[in-house]
């Protein structure tokens, strides 16, 4: 993360360690788990699209801070149910051990269902909006990470897996990834933009800024599969090639690739400069998630 | 289910069918598999508490029906997550193979998943409620059913299975199932008087009722495991003898559990009497929920 952003992922960092700093009689091991998943690291690039987006409409990001911590906690959840050994079986996670490895299998389950409901629960405590914006939003993070969105994707990219079948065209690909990873950055920024009042044109631009980030934050995370360390990745690196999954790179090279990412990443931006006068930050934090290290 | 019931229980499986009955092109075997958990049977006592509560405040069953459904989906997802091979692994749920049995572990995970995230989403359909009583009720559903409620108590409970250790006392026992599963029990009653526009002294009172009737419920639950067929549960009877569990029969004896599970709901009953001036239709149910086969 550039520093550009240092102190609002500290001040998110802060909030979701509030959220997960509670103590619990008979389920202590329960709240260990969870605050190991939620605070072990990561970029906190969703949270930060919320905020960032709820900024970038004029609102002030404290508003937007329980909508941030609600998105982190879903892809969080989603993160320790996809490492899970009858899922992807991923010993490790932000370098370190994944939930289940740190915690055994059944706490990481457990964990995981409490993070997803943790999330609904944080939404309720948005201030400073009217009851049905709150409402809106639960609507959207639900649909975003239920069946019809996040879920959904997880459940076609483990099929694809089992079934040993491959992605047969760059297509298909991109409604893979638009799907498992692309709709909960989506929602993301649409939850800032309904915190904010954003209306519904402004939301619709904002979430095709949004689908382009996705992409292109997915179309690099191949690149870097490829290019990067382990260390530097915090998970396996190389793993694509050998569980022989069809990425972009395989698609495109990854010099052509990298230009695709930039390609994406450009038509992301001109979406913003249709609707917010001031677009600076937003696009900066557009292109960390995209570009990162390479 | 007695006759009373029976047509408002059909009511509610119209209800859950038709917020499963959804096509997915990416992901058509998460919706078979979600079906499958929420529509292969089951008493529906959560949501038959929903909305009998709401009715016996004056309001038609029909608005408190997103709410009945909501409950009982974080009802399904609990159990096909309960049931999984790193959890309880139970192969038989309801009569037939549990949902992991029947579509495969990743599948069930990702079903559950699935049908808590769409609890939430059911509840944003609440109708004739104002939106602040429909985000206390997404704040109700979340707090009784994550960490600090249900899913607090299956940690709980599986910590006890896992560690090895036993239940000291009857009180033990008793907070044991007011996590696990009597929480759930009163949230299906408070989210009824929720919708109804309940005051804070009557959801009270029906808070006590429902705690009353959860506990009631455990109680013949143990009875039941030690007195009634595999047939008649749905489930393997005995598993509790075998798995060698402390439970109130252990505690009370067969005939000492069955006198305690009678006192309880007499005393559950003795608060309804309080607040409401129609109680006959909630005792009923809470009668039907506790005797049941026996």
């Amino acid at each position: 993360m550039t520093s550009e952003f240092g102190p609002l992922k500290a001040s998110i960092e802060q909030a979701l360690a509030e959220r997960v700093n509670q103590s619990s009689t008979i389920a202590p091991s329960l709240l260990d788990a969870m605050r190991y998943a939620l605070l072990g690291g990561g970029k906190r690039l969703r949270p930060l699209f919320t905020l960032v987006t709820a900024e970038s409409l004029g609102v002030d990001v404290r508003l937007a801070m329980p909508a941030a911590c609600a998105i982190e906690m879903v892809h969080s959840y989603s993160l320790v149910h996809d490492d899970l050994p009858a899922m992807d079986n991923d010993d490790l996670r932000h370098g370190k051990p994944s939930t289940h490895k740190a915690f055994g299998e059944w706490t990481a389950i457990l964990a995981g269902d409490a993070l997803l409901t943790l999330a609904f629960e944080t939404l309720c405590d948005l201030e400073g909006v009217t009851p049905d914006v709150q409402i809106a939003c639960v609507k959207l993070l639900a649909s975003g990470s239920g069946w019809q969105g996040m879920v959904g994707g997880q459940t076609y990219d483990m099929h694809l897996a089992s079934a040993g079948e491959t992605i047969a065209s760059i297509d298909e690909l991109k409604a893979l990834h638009a799907a498992k990873t692309g709709v909960l950055i989506r929602t993301s920024v649409e939850l800032g933009a309904r915190v904010a009042g954003a209306s519904a044109e402004e939301s619709k631009e904002l979430g095709q800024f949004a689908d382009g980030i996705g992409l292109g934050f997915q179309i690099m995370d191949d690149v870097l599969d490829v290019t990067a360390s382990t260390e530097i990745l915090g998970k396996p690196a190389g793993s694509d090639v050998r569980e022989n999954k069809q990425t972009f790179v395989t698609f495109l090279g990854v010099e052509g690739a990298k230009r695709e990412a930039l390609r994406v990443l450009g038509a992301a931006e001109s979406n913003l400069d249709r609707v917010l006068r001031n677009s600076s930050r937003l696009k900066a934090l557009g292109r960390t998630a995209v570009i990162r290290e390479f």
